[in-house]
């Protein structure tokens, strides 16, 4: 097991930091599914907030740029009555002076309770995790290619609400796998809740290493991959992350691997359509598949607010004093 | 009637969203200035809240920037005690992927109530109105050089607060109407509101497009147009807006078309100074006239609160569920 | 005194602002101490907020960037309950059009009732002081090279919970005084609170102007200056506001003025390390001192919320209406 993963698991069991999918139990996330059932219908409401987090701080603390991602924690930490600081810096890694440690070490001198943690390198918020004191939490928002464990929740989450049963699903994961933290995180998740069939569809260029030591199928062929399953998630063209150029001609890897009207034939009839967002239109997915009868794109964004808070407010309450 | 101006009004005549003062009728004009009236005293308080809008969701959605304006509604938002989030977006207009009508969506998914929008292109918070769900209002705060209503609005109210009676007055708005969302706005609701005298005073080069069939009278010359008039607006010079450059020569400008304690004497006796702020000392206002007697620039900003809360609170509550 | 030392003093003896250290009586400073004593157990409770400023409108104006100031004003703000904006703004010293104090009437006009501001310039925070209104108040967050009083008062907070008596006190302040607000604050200050032994410990080239004139005295040799002192404060070298390069061999700099394990040994066996951060590690500090067992570092973060809680809440409670 990574350290990440035992990291975030206190002596009793409990979630204490959410570093990782990797290593999460089954119960554990399951559990975490059924308390963000309960806050769905928050978010419903005219008045959108719980007390749970009143009197506490959440500091969004983003060593990479996202408007988006930490707009969903921004707004399920508020709706937790939550006090909330939004903390864009450039990553320390390549200049002298303070480090990111000293940054976050300073942070909780503040009497932070939640760090929000992006950061673009593998590992970073399981090494913040280990320094943090007992009275504070970490959840990461996504470390470089790694992990983003609350995007895999949600996913899970907005399949349970569309299939009965994860034991007995086809689940195709296609695209930019390589520098996909989402993929990782997918997988580790959907493997732990018994998803038989998980379907790794990319170009040779982008697919991750060894998808079999994960219990993941590698397909290079579209069609094949698509192929009579319940479940296709489409993934963002990383090319932030690219830094040797993989893909330069964005039409031919439309053609090929792009989802479109045409190929969603091919699924289950009752399949469901998922992307983590914000999506390329027309690179990998095409707007009248995005905005069709199977997405759920924007119900995942629903559903994300409702399990980062319920996230949020288990790790917040499994802190010791 | 534009699509904005249908589409922000109800099946019962109510304020559904805030697109623009054009086709607004008088009586409800007045009940925005008159709720306007009610929240004037909560910015004096020492509490300055009120419980209306708590657990809702505010979004500033800005696709262009404007720390003053994004700040007034900021703060009124807070002072209806909603949760509020500030974004600071580039339009998409130009790029490919993501637009800006899919982040509008994504963040209705994660239960937006209230969207207050600034966007460089004309109609595209009418656009987006068209697009939201029944329990999204949207607030123009400003498209293009196309309309800024609450800024009207909150000029309405304050002239209101110094002047007995619409329908008696000489208005002058002088400047770079051309470029001016405030202008378009202005003419609308003043003319709504019966104002029988609305000039409009600029060089040729700024000068909008017939201004005769809003009911405004174009003027040339700037002595004409201040004579004997109850109330001047100055408009702030918006290099931003022109892409040709208009107006090169910033102090021939001014000594044609800037308001001067010279020039002053020209009004009324009782007449009120105006400008939407902020002010280019020196160019179309010199100091000593923006902070001078006349001047209710400062109690505009106030009014401006009040406005906002008005409109904000009106619209939250006219959606439906 | 100084016209800040004057204005920021009510004609009751009351803080009316907090411009600058200089000046401030025994008793004051002793005040703000004991209040900020009494909102340090806030930091360290699960609900870290006192309700004392609902409602209040905060504005953190800083025409200077700083994430890890505004942060703890914004945050020892939220704990009071008030409403918190950030305004990152540019200094229009050297533009035309709006000056910085149109941006503080205008803000002044909505409302608010204290401002936190950071500007480039000496002096400019008591030149705010002198214009705005009796319902505002000003605290000075660093203004050129002349003043950060909350660094100050916190620095004698946290030197008051580890030494008995100011009255029997050696304190060796280190590094770039010609550039540190901090140390001129910080004279003042524990002068004020009657230490009789600051010295000045600082290469010729970043030496203050007449540190006698003070009350301190001037060492330019790092040996005899922490001899058997009980408090050293390392200063962080001024980069941004070195505008000749006065330090250009950062190792030299380090060998002749670093805090090192080494050197640390000259002061009392008791003494206590400080540095008000951010530090630039292996450059003025060692990262083994910044984080050994004599450091106090992220107890003046700590401390830092608390008093500046405790300076919001007063200067906030002695505004006249």
């Amino acid at each position: 097991m990574s350290s990440a993963a035992s990291l975030q698991i206190d002596s009793e069991g409990r979630l204490r930091h959410l570093l990782t999918t990797e290593g999460l139990g089954k119960d554990l996330i399951l559990s975490i599914l059924e308390t963000a059932e309960s806050f769905l219908p928050v978010g419903k409401r005219q008045i959108k907030s719980a007390p749970l987090l009143r009197g506490h701080t959440v500091v969004n603390l983003f060593f990479e740029p996202s408007t988006r991602t930490r707009t969903t924690f921004e707004l399920a930490a508020k709706r937790l009555s939550a006090d909330v600081l939004n903390l864009q810096m450039e990553s320390s890694s390549k200049s002298k002076g303070e480090t990111d440690l000293d940054t976050l070490l300073t942070l909780q001198a503040m009497g932070v309770d939640v760090f929000v943690i992006r950061h673009p390198d593998k590992g970073a918020t399981a090494g913040f995790a280990a320094e943090v004191g007992n009275e504070v939490a970490i959840l990461n928002a996504g470390d470089g290619a790694n992990a983003h464990p609350t995007q895999a929740l949600l996913d899970a989450f907005t399949i349970q609400r569309h299939k009965a049963d994860f034991g007995n699903l086809s689940i195709a994961i296609v695209g930019d796998v390589l520098h996909s933290r989402v993929a990782h995180s997918n997988i580790h998740a959907l493997k732990t809740l018994g998803v038989p069939d998980i379907r790794i569809v990319a170009p040779e260029a982008l697919m991750m290493e060894a998808p079999e030591q994960l219990g993941a199928t590698p397909y290079y062929d579209l069609a094949s991959g698509l192929k009579d399953v319940d479940v296709v998630m489409g993934l963002r063209l990383q090319h932030e992350r690219m830094h040797e150029k993989k893909i330069n001609d964005l039409p031919a890897y439309h053609r090929d691997f792009g989802l479109t009207r045409d190929n969603m034939r091919l699924l289950k009839p009752d399949a469901i359509v998922m992307h983590p967002g914000p999506i390329n239109r027309g690179v990998e997915i095409d707007s009248e598949v995005a905005y069709g009868e199977r997405s759920v794109i924007l119900e995942q964004v629903r559903n994300g607010i409702a399990v980062r808070m319920a996230v949020m407010a288990m790790i917040a309450g499994n802190r010791q004093y």
